[in-house]
C-alpha cells in the first residue's frame, strides 16, 4: 500500500471538527477507497484549549496556520478558516507554493483570488480543491469540472444560499412576515446575527461566480453581478406567484447571451411543478443546462457541520488517490491562463418573463393607463389579475401582471410611466420569471 | 503537452455516432480540459458501408471488435456494443487484459460480469468506467465512487427507467390507459417493439443491482431483485393517488435494514410534494441518502444518444487526465475482491406504508369484514377513502386504506384474508409507499 496520505488542516469549528471526526470514525473504509490511509498529522486554530468534540492531540499543534501550510509534515492543507483576505489567503498562497495540495471551503476566497491561486496551483502541478466551497455537499463542482467534458453551458442556475430559501419556505408554508421568519431563522441558527450577507445576496453571488467560471470558462467576477435580495418579498408576492402557478426563489443564475453573459441573483418566480420548486427549506439546488447533456438538476443539503465535511472529505479522497506525477485537470475547467476575461451582459438587456404587482387607487381610467405603458413599451400579457383591496371610502386595487418574454429596460420604462402618472398608491414589485424543467 | 489519448470505439449505434461527433466537433475545447489531444484511432461496428452522418473514415477499421479491443492503436477501449454475453463481454474482457482502460454503457454486462472484470482491471491498473450504464447523463456514478468517500448510504433509489416514467406521466396528465401510453411511446420510439424488459422492471433491476454495489459495497446481484412492472397500474390507481397527496413512480429501490440488503423494483407512491415526483417523461433521477451528507438527489435525462455520450465523455476524460503510474481508484468504490457477499433481505420483512385499493360487494358487514383482517394483522390505517361505482343492480364499492408503517408479510396475509372472506369483485391493488424528500 502507498504511505499515508499526510493532512493539515487549519481551522477547527464546526467544519473542521466534522472533518476531523469522520476521517477518524470512517479510517478503514476510507483507506479501502483511496489505497492508502488518510491521516490528520497537523492542526491549527484559535484557541488551543477549547474542547472540541474530536481529539486531535496526535497531530502537532500550530498556533500560526502559515507555519502549518509550509510545514514538511503535511501533503494536503485543508484551509478552513474563512475569509477573503487575511491568513485564509496567506496560508493557501504559502502552502500551493510549497507543492502542497490544498482544499478550501473558501467560496470568498475564490470568488476575489481563484483564479490567481489556480494559477499557483497548476504551474506547480497540484490540486485545489473546492466542493464545500458552493452548495455544500452537492458535488457540482467536480460535476461541472469533470462528468460535463466537452459540454458547452448555456446556463447554470440554483437556490444557492439555504438561510433565504428557509426564510422563503417558511412564509410561503405558514404565511408569515419576512421579519418574522427572519427573526425565528436567527433563533434557531440558519440566519447570522447580521443577516445582510446572506438576505441581500452577496452569499449566492459568491457561489455564482465560481459557478459561472466552471460554466463559460471566463474568470471569476464576483463584484459584476446584479443583486436584489428577498427583504422586499411580501405575503402578497408568495400568495400571487402561488395563483399564478409559481414559487417564489431567491435564485443565482449565470446565462450565456449575445451581449455577454449574464450573473444575477434575485428573488424568482419558477413554475410551481418543475423540481427546483419543490427545493424547500435549508436545501440547495443547482441546474445546469448544456447543450449534449440538457439539463442536470442536483439537490441536497447545503449547509451544516456533517454535509460539508463530506465535501471536504471527498475533495481530500480525490488527491489521496492520485499520486505524484499525475497530471491534474485545471482547477476551474480549463488552464487558469487561458480563462477568457469575464464579459458583461447589460441587466437591460435581459430577456425574460415578469410578474409585476401593482397597488393602484381605485378609480376609472386606472387600468387603461396601466395597459397602455404595457403596449407603449411592447410588452405581451400573459395574465391579468385583480384585487380590490382596503376599505370603501380608501379603496385600492391590486393589480398583478405577467407578461411574455420581453426586456428588463422595457419593463422599467414602463413601471417608471406608470408611477409617473400616478395612480400607484405604494412601491411597484417587479420578480423575474424563470424558465426551470 | 503529454501524447493524444488514442480511443477505440466498438458499436457505432445512436450512442457511437454521438461520442465521435462530440469528440470531434469540442476536439479544441476537451484538449484544453484535459490536457490532451482525444484521437478516435479505431473503431468497429456490424456495417461498415452505413452512413451514421460522422466520419470515421481517418479511423482503422476492424471487423472484429476483439481485435480491436486488443489492438495496439489505441489507448481506450469503449465498448457501446451491448448484452451481458457474446462480442461485448469478450472484448471488455480483452480490453482489460491487454491493460487497455475501458469505457462502457453495458449495464446488463456489468450487473452480470462487473464483479470480475473489476477484479481484472484493478490487476492491471487501468480504469472500468461505467457512468453511461445508469441513468444515463446523470453523473450518479461519480458522485457515489468519488464525492461520497466516508460516507455510508442508508437507501438509494430512483426513477431509472425513462419508458416508464414517460408512461406513467402520461397516464396521470391525460387520464390514458397503460395501454394507448405504451402503444404512444412505442410509436415515439421511447418504448422497444417488445417492451417487456422495461416495463416490467428488468432495466431497473439491472441499473440497481450496479448502484447497491457502489452504496454498500456488496458484490453486484441484480438476479435477487424483487420485481414488479407497472403494467397493473390503472387510472383507479392513479386518482386515488393524487387524491391522497401521492403521485405513481416506478422506483429501484436498495436499502440497508437489519436482516440484510432490499433490492426492489416496483411502483411506488412518492409524496406530491416531494423532488423526486416533480421527475416527469423520460427523465431520470436519483436519491442517495448517507449518514454524512444527508439526502442528495440528481435529476436529469436518462436516456438518449446526446446525454448517454455525454457521459461517456466525461469517462473518456477522466482517463485522459489520469497518466501512467496513477493509481485508479477501485471500479465499484471498494477494490473487487473486498466487496462483501451480497445478503438479501426477505422482501416479506419489508417495512413502509402501503396502499391498498379493494373492489368490494356493496352489501353490509363488508367494510367491517376488511377492518379486521386489518386489525388481525396489527395494520393501523393513516385514511380511508370509500367511493361508489358501477349501477344500482351491480353496485360495486372503491375502499381505499392508506396504512402506516406495517411489513409486507402483514399486508399480504391481510389481503389474501380479504380475498378469502368472498367480498372483492376485482383483484387487489397493493402499492407501497416510500418516503421521499
Amino acid at each position: 500500500m502507498a504511505e499515508a496520505l499526510r493532512i493539515g488542516i487549519a481551522g477547527l469549528g464546526t467544519v473542521g471538527a466534522s472533518v476531523v471526526r469522520v476521517l477518524s470514525e470512517k479510517a478503514s473504509e476510507l483507506t479501502r477507497q483511496c489505497g492508502r490511509q488518510l491521516v490528520v498529522t497537523a492542526v491549527s486554530a484559535r484557541d488551543r484549549a477549547r474542547n472540541r468534540g474530536v481529539d486531535v492531540a496526535a497531530a502537532k499543534w500550530f498556533d500560526d496556520p502559515v507555519d502549518l501550510a509550509k510545514s514538511a509534515d503535511i501533503d494536503v492543507f485543508v484551509e478552513l478558516i474563512g475569509g477573503d483576505e487575511g491568513p485564509a489567503r496567506a496560508c493557501v498562497k504559502v502552502a500551493l507554493e510549497a507543492g502542497k495540495h490544498v482544499v478550501t471551503a473558501n467560496k470568498a476566497l475564490l470568488a476575489k483570488h481563484g483564479v490567481s491561486l489556480a494559477e499557483i496551483a497548476e504551474k506547480k502541478g497540484v490540486l485545489l480543491n473546492y466542493e464545500a466551497a458552493v452548495a455544500g455537499g452537492i458535488p457540482i463542482i467536480k460535476t461541472m469540472r469533470e462528468a460535463m467534458a466537452g459540454n458547452s453551458v448555456t446556463r447554470v442556475f440554483g437556490i444557492l444560499n439555504g438561510t433565504c430559501n428557509y426564510i422563503l419556505t417558511r412564509m410561503e408554508a405558514e404565511g408569515l412576515s419576512f421579519e418574522d421568519c427572519l427573526k425565528d431563522a436567527q433563533r434557531l441558527g440558519y440566519a447570522e446575527a447580521d443577516p445582510t450577507f446572506d438576505i441581500e445576496g452577496n452569499d449566492t453571488a459568491h457561489k455564482l461566480s465560481i459557478l459561472t467560471s466552471l460554466a463559460f470558462g471566463c474568470k471569476i467576477s464576483a463584484d459584476d453581478i446584479y443583486m436584489e435580495g428577498i427583504s422586499n418579498i411580501s405575503q402578497a408576492d408568495i400568495r400571487a406567484a402561488g395563483e399564478l402557478g409559481y414559487r417564489i426563489k431567491l435564485l443565482g443564475v449565470a446565462q450565456q447571451t449575445e451581449s455577454g453573459i449574464e450573473q444575477r441573483v434575485h428573488p424568482t418566480m419558477v413554475p410551481t411543478a418543475s423540481v427546483i420548486a419543490q427545493v424547500h427549506g435549508v436545501t440547495n439546488a443547482v441546474a445546469v443546462e448544456t447543450d449534449i447533456l440538457g439539463e442536470l438538476l442536483l439537490s441536497g443539503p447545503g449547509a451544516g457541520g456533517n454535509a460539508t465535511a463530506s465535501a471536504v472529505i471527498g475533495d481530500i479522497a480525490d488527491i489521496a488517490k492520485s499520486r505524484p506525477g499525475f497530471q491534474h485537470g485545471p482547477v476551474f475547467g480549463r488552464p487558469a491562463k487561458e480563462l477568457k476575461p469575464y464579459k458583461r451582459a447589460k441587466m437591460r438587456a435581459h430577456e425574460g418573463g415578469y410578474f409585476i404587482r401593482l397597488t393602484v387607487h381605485d378609480r376609472v381610467g386606472v387600468f387603461a393607463a396601466v395597459a397602455k405603458r404595457m403596449a407603449d413599451n411592447d410588452i405581451s400579457l400573459e395574465s391579468i389579475v385583480q384585487h380590490a383591496v382596503g376599505t370603501e371610502e380608501d379603496a385600492t386595487k391590486t393589480v398583478i401582471l405577467v407578461t411574455h418574454e420581453t426586456t428588463e429596460a422595457a419593463v422599467r420604462k414602463a413601471v417608471d410611466g406608470i408611477t409617473k402618472d400616478g395612480h400607484l398608491t405604494d412601491k411597484p414589485q417587479v420578480i423575474r420569471i424563470e424558465r426551470a424543467g
